[in-house]
């Protein structure tokens, strides 16, 4: 048995990112750069009001000034002249300050009739003027390579005036579950048999870390018919297993894999749930062999494939984000296994309260859909009091 | 000027859940549910091993028994016998207990031979069993009608033998960005102008809060323009308008909307961004009228698109989270109007640290994209110390 972190460092080491594609900016929700993103222009391109109102020199913001309104720099429309002495232009948001001027007046503070403003608070040199670049300049980095890029980041890209986005193509991820007794969702099960809740499970989990699933049908257990599958898989840029992991004589996942040419790097982890966890590679494609009970599956795939996904796409190869929380029930001491615990979150003045959940049976996907944390415990963690410090895996997904 | 919560509840009051449809379960990720997911069947379907061993009568599994291997369930293929006095069924994790057996005797505890297995660590009745029902009986609501569906979820209804789901439409949202000086990214932009960063941003955002975006061309300051492209958003489930809502000359969105029999709800709100926060209707059609600043637009979309959205798409119409942290830098008494400044988070032993960015100005679209979380403040708040509690919204988009 080997650490969970150790796991995971010997899963991004068989991991290569994809290659590059070209998507139109508004397909970038949710891909990952492949190349930083510069700013084309400088924001803003010129000193800019930051109000509606009056651009005039300060030197004539005196409360009773009375100026001569020369014009309007509407937004997008720049003044062409030049703010003389005792003189205005009327200005928006976002218009450029006419040359000559150096403060605004906001129109609050000013009153203008007869083609005239009268000043009525003063106005200091740079007031309400957003200086040409203060938001960034041409040739800045605006976002990095490997980032994930969320709304802001799509918008910021168009800012810096970006049409197209280099990213890194997603990973196709082909899922086989093995197993006699697993049936499509939907269909009739016979005598013995339960629903294959790890395919479309997991499919939506590489979805939303930005993975394409393919989900092979599903193979009962039989060392040919898992040959067959796996055969059928290459070409993936990853195939993650679920079920025939465990110690049994059932074990045929391997068997099947060790037909195809399968390479073993780690089986087995001291880790609860998900002991039976395996990786290895077929020629180029990893292959990353998750538990079958579904609760060990889809703690396996946020501490491994997550991860995994993550670099594969081009983005930071590191472990899911700890957080800290206080503890709401105690805990007996832990034996040499890294436990990860199903709680659910409560909040008080003094912030978050993690409450693992009274059964954490692998088996128990009801309990797990409930959950909204996972608690990591390391190996031989003491006995833990409520309130103590523990840290958490967030399950919003 | 009304509150952020008056403007929330005003929205959610304009606002009337899409109508249904049905999605297979695998496209079922982050879609809300229109009718509870009920189990079709129970899980486990009877008592099943949690190991790899052999199934016996609690009675026989004292310390040197000598038992009689008569046959063996694997999982799928219920043993169709019953377990006497004296007897024993190898089984597998997942496999139905036999009749007559109410023990599982662990693997790593037995030793079998000649076709009979030796009980080397005592079996107590019950011991690694999972009773039928354990994770759900048949007809158990599984998940509520409103939830929004993460992987477990998938999974959940797989198990429960779903191969569709019931689920809101997704609500259709046009974005309509209005200004002179914008121009679409990528392209040549004269002087005076920027490129258009909030239709990309705003569609991003819609997609990411499960709604399908329609980006209407942007229009220039000029009512008539504005006009013809609300009556041509007619058929949205949701119109969304940015820039023009400011209190300038250049206000031709209300203009324009009045062409087309708009009724206003509200204008303008007490708070930092996004003062100038519009709604009202187009006959069915809801229109959010969102800032023209970038920021400010980001920080409304938070507080009122992203929840409008959720409450369209048939799910909870509630504020966005507010989560505790302590703030990382004094702040000053704030005014009346409640304030959501840009912060990064950092971690401590105790728990999250709220930083709020040295420049808040709103038109700072890059201090925005790496900011991880929004600082609510109350109105009239008083000054802060560093380390005082403070609500915050996290960015994680």
């Amino acid at each position: 048995m080997i650490s969970v972190e150790d796991a995971r460092s010997r899963i991004f080491a068989g991991l290569r990112p994809m290659g590059d594609e070209i998507v139109a900016l508004a397909d970038g929700l949710g891909r990952v750069l492949a190349a930083p993103v510069v700013a084309r222009l400088t924001q803003p391109p010129a000193d800019v009001s930051a109000m509606d109102g009056y651009a005039l020199r300060a030197a004539d913001g005196v409360v009773g000034a009375r100026l001569k309104l020369i014009g309007e720099a509407p937004a997008g429309r720049p003044f062409a002249g030049r703010v003389g002495p005792g003189e205005a232009v009327r200005i928006f948001t976002g218009s450029f300050v006419p040359e000559g001027a150096d403060t605004i007046l906001i129109q609050e503070n000013a009153e203008a009739a007869d083609g005239f403003v009268t000043v009525r608070e003063s106005a200091a040199p740079g007031q309400h003027v957003r200086c040409a670049g203060m938001d960034f300049a041409a040739g800045d980095v605006l976002l990095p390579a490997g980032r994930r890029l969320g709304a802001r980041d799509i918008g910021l890209a168009a800012a810096g005036n970006h049409g197209w986005l280099r990213v890194h193509r997603r990973p196709r991820v082909a899922v086989l579950a093995t197993g006699d007794e697993i049936a499509l969702p939907g269909e009739e099960i016979r005598h013995g048999g339960i629903a294959n809740a790890n395919t479309p499970m997991l499919a939506a989990f590489i979805v939303a870390h930005g993975g394409e699933p393919v989900m092979l049908p599903p193979v009962p257990d039989d060392g040919a018919a898992i040959a067959s599958a796996v055969d059928a898989a290459r070409g993936a840029d990853m195939l993650v297993t679920t079920g025939g992991a465990s110690v049994g004589a059932h074990d045929l996942v391997l068997e099947g894999l060790s037909t195809q040419g399968f390479a073993l790097d780690f089986w087995k982890i001291a880790m609860r749930p998900g002991k039976p966890l395996l990786f290895g590679r077929v020629e180029a494609m990893p292959v990353l062999g998750l538990p079958g009970n579904p609760v060990s599956a889809f703690v396996c795939a946020v501490l491994f494939l997550g991860p995994a996904l993550r670099a594969l796409a081009g983005g930071e190869a590191a472990a899911p984000r700890l957080e800290p929380a206080r503890l709401g029930a105690a805990l007996k001491p832990n034996d040499l296994r890294e436990d990860y615990l199903r709680a659910r979150l409560e909040r008080d003045e003094a912030g978050w309260v993690a409450v693992p959940l009274p059964v954490q049976d692998s088996s128990m996907l009801n309990a797990l859909a409930q959950a909204q944390a996972l608690i990591r415990r390391p190996p031989y963690q003491e006995a833990l009091e409520p309130g103590a410090m523990v840290e958490i895996i967030r399950l919003d997904d």
